[in-house]
């Protein structure tokens, strides 16, 4: 079967083989099946759609790509969380030595921003000395040893995912739920660990658009992840405001910091805490949600989540007393009186991002102090001149602007409007 | 408007302004859109399709991708003749030199075979010497010394259809009325011409599969070049069985002397008339079609058009008694008596491409004597033991297999099948 009558077999709508999907996977990964004929696959995807089998399919070839890591010598299982992004989300930032100082081994593997999304590693990054690069065997030695590492995606871990991700993005076909399906699950197959929390997101500043969607993503990644042996449990949460308060790398470190002292926002400690709980659960640290939220909420006045915190950063060769802060800062006041009534999350992180907090190219170089922090969530009430954002800036031509499209971006309104919930199940 | 976004808006079905179109192909030109990302709007533009404005849009820019010519100090306008293709068209061969006899100035450019079909350069490439690689400043003087010549596509002429069309090719993008017209039509206006007759295929040896298809297409076609100032007509006609009785470069040479002798296949001369006629009327050579084929028909007998062949032949470098001929044959028995009742003309033509007729792959080397000489049209009578098919060829390995392919193709019945136009209006 020739790449090129795969593609049209796609195109045509038939089903593909598991060793037709095979056969492209390797291809691609070999260099043999070119850039643009994996476009137009992709594209045809995206039109078509895939069964369910053919979705195991890709996600297993994906996987066995490269290489797969054995996580053995560790005190127990490894989950690891995945958010399918969202504005805001620094959760790992908190969630990772929380869970750690709860006793379960944390190998954590994230990517970076994407679009108007922030991504973990380049929260890290922000952290002065901070190394992201760790080998595989590195990572397993430190998790070994502290407990814990936050690691980026290694180019021997499900190389075709890298190559395959980065094509979709530059070629608009990002928005299919086998590719990312295949995407999520590829790489924690090929990194060996035990079971998967999901937090699948939805809303405008997501990448699925309402609820419908993220749960027949989260199905679809449910079926295929037990298939391929994870143990594996979703929370479908909302992305309909940025979560917590800060938008950008270094001011996500901090808040990552105040919640793990008990002072960070609500919802970003509430979601902590749930994520956290199942991955206790999955991991077989605790028998219930319930239970696993106590020993969670135990972790943080005692401070060993914090220590383990800095535990991590120290031993990554971060000094999170350099962490940098922006040269200028603009606040931004609400123009009349009401209720935060609903957010364009989709702009805020789009904005953070012209401020320099993500990547408009992938070349681009992140400005880690940049950013957003809000200081209204929906349904706070407000007074006309009360602060409702400062943007943290070091190059200042585009700010008036910007100041514009974020005041724009959040809806202030006489009534208030409905409290929806943060996680569905 | 960056070319991402210019992909995500065609792929939800967005309609593209012509700045944005023209926008796309000078930037795929210049190489600053790489393939990949063409690759993936032509799939988006295969499900998603253009409006008439978008594909006038699109053939504009791709026409003025490179130099455009001007036909000057020519005895008349110039008329070119395009075919979508078919197994066995090589009516241009006979076209030519069969109009240029009767005084209209002829400049063909013509490409090289595709999938199942073959092309007017492979056929000519045939004669031991034939230089297609004309520049457009040798083709002309040509044309003002001997009223005619037959070139390839050259690289100042569309440059941007030239690296669509190969791309298209490796990536299941080829079917799709705007792609097929702008395709066609941008050579065209980029080559000067004041007419173009349209030999518009449709059938189980063509690229459009039915009647309506090819309707729709010719309508595109006429709209969008006379909207470019081209004047243009079409015929829409059968491809349900092969044209003529030669499928193969060299076999179809002959072939096309003959029908200048005035001894080639029924069908082949037909065709042949009649675009040759609509051709002269554009031209202003004739005032109807009629008379038209009436001075046609009385270039044959005087042996005018047959020098005309010679003449161009001689002029390209050909040398047409050194014609090469295959080593071996196989002939091929009806193992029934009936009638000829259908054909499976795609699988005629890809039996000759694999008996070395044409190219599987780019790169591959065409073998110009190899071939299929059918003995029988639809329709024909037919008894057991009846020589049905010659296959010609050098190579001998997989040709039991092709002669079984070839059998199959050619289905026998006690019945006479229902009689088809070959031209449609």
């Amino acid at each position: 079967m020739s790449v090129l009558e795969t593609i049209i077999r796609k195109r045509n709508g038939q089903r593909l083989s598991a060793g037709e999907i095979k056969e492209l996977i390797d291809g691609y990964s070999c260099g043999d099946i070119l850039d643009y004929q994996m476009a137009s696959f992709l594209m045809a995807v995206y039109f078509q759609g895939m069964s369910l089998s053919e979705t195991i399919a890709l996600t297993e070839a994906m996987a066995h790509s490269g290489k797969t890591l054995h996580l053995t010598g560790l005190k127990g299982m490894v989950i690891d969380k995945h958010s399918t992004g969202g504005v805001g989300d620094g959760i790992s930032l908190a969630l990772a030595p929380l869970v750690a100082a709860a006793g379960l081994p944390v190998l954590m593997m994230s990517g970076r921003g994407l679009g108007h999304t922030g991504g973990t590693l380049d929260k890290l990054a922000s952290i002065p000395g901070f190394r992201t690069a760790l080998t595989s065997r590195q990572a397993l030695r430190q998790v070994r040893k502290i407990g814990v590492a936050m690691i980026g995606q290694t180019a021997e871990l499900a190389p075709a995912d890298k190559k395959i991700y980065a094509l979709r993005d530059a070629t608009g076909t990002v928005e299919n739920i086998s590719l990312i399906c295949a995407s999520i699950l590829s790489k924690k197959i090929a990194a060996g660990i035990d079971g998967l929390v999901l937090d699948v997101k939805f809303g405008n500043g997501a990448f699925m658009p309402n609820y419908a969607a993220a749960k027949q993503l989260t199905q679809v990644l449910i079926t295929v992840g037990k298939k391929n042996g994870l143990k594996i449990k979703a929370l479908v949460t909302d992305m309909n405001q940025p979560l917590g308060n800060a938008v950008g790398n270094s001011l996500e470190i901090s808040q990552a910091i105040e919640v793990l002292k008990g002072e960070g926002p609500a919802d970003f400690m509430t979601l902590t805490l749930a994520l956290g709980a199942e991955m206790l659960v999955l991991g077989k640290k605790a028998g219930n949600v319930k239970e696993a939220e106590q020993i969670l909420r135990g972790l943080i006045p005692t401070g060993q989540a914090l220590d383990k915190f800095y535990c991590l950063v120290k031993t990554q060769g971060g000094k999170i007393n350099q962490l940098p802060v922006a040269k200028h800062k603009l606040v931004i006041k609400a123009p009349v009186s009401g209720y935060i009534y609903s957010m364009s999350t989709r702009e805020i992180g789009l904005v953070a991002t012209m401020l320099g907090a993500g990547r408009q190219k992938k070349e681009d170089l992140i400005d880690y102090s940049a950013g957003i922090l809000l200081h209204k969530k929906i349904g706070d009430p407000i007074q006309a001149g009360d602060l409702v954002a400062t943007m943290y800036y070091n190059k200042a031509g585009i700010v008036p602007e910007l100041k514009k499209r974020l005041l724009a971006a959040i809806v202030i309104r006489k009534t208030k409007p409905a409290r929806h919930p943060l996680i569905y199940n």
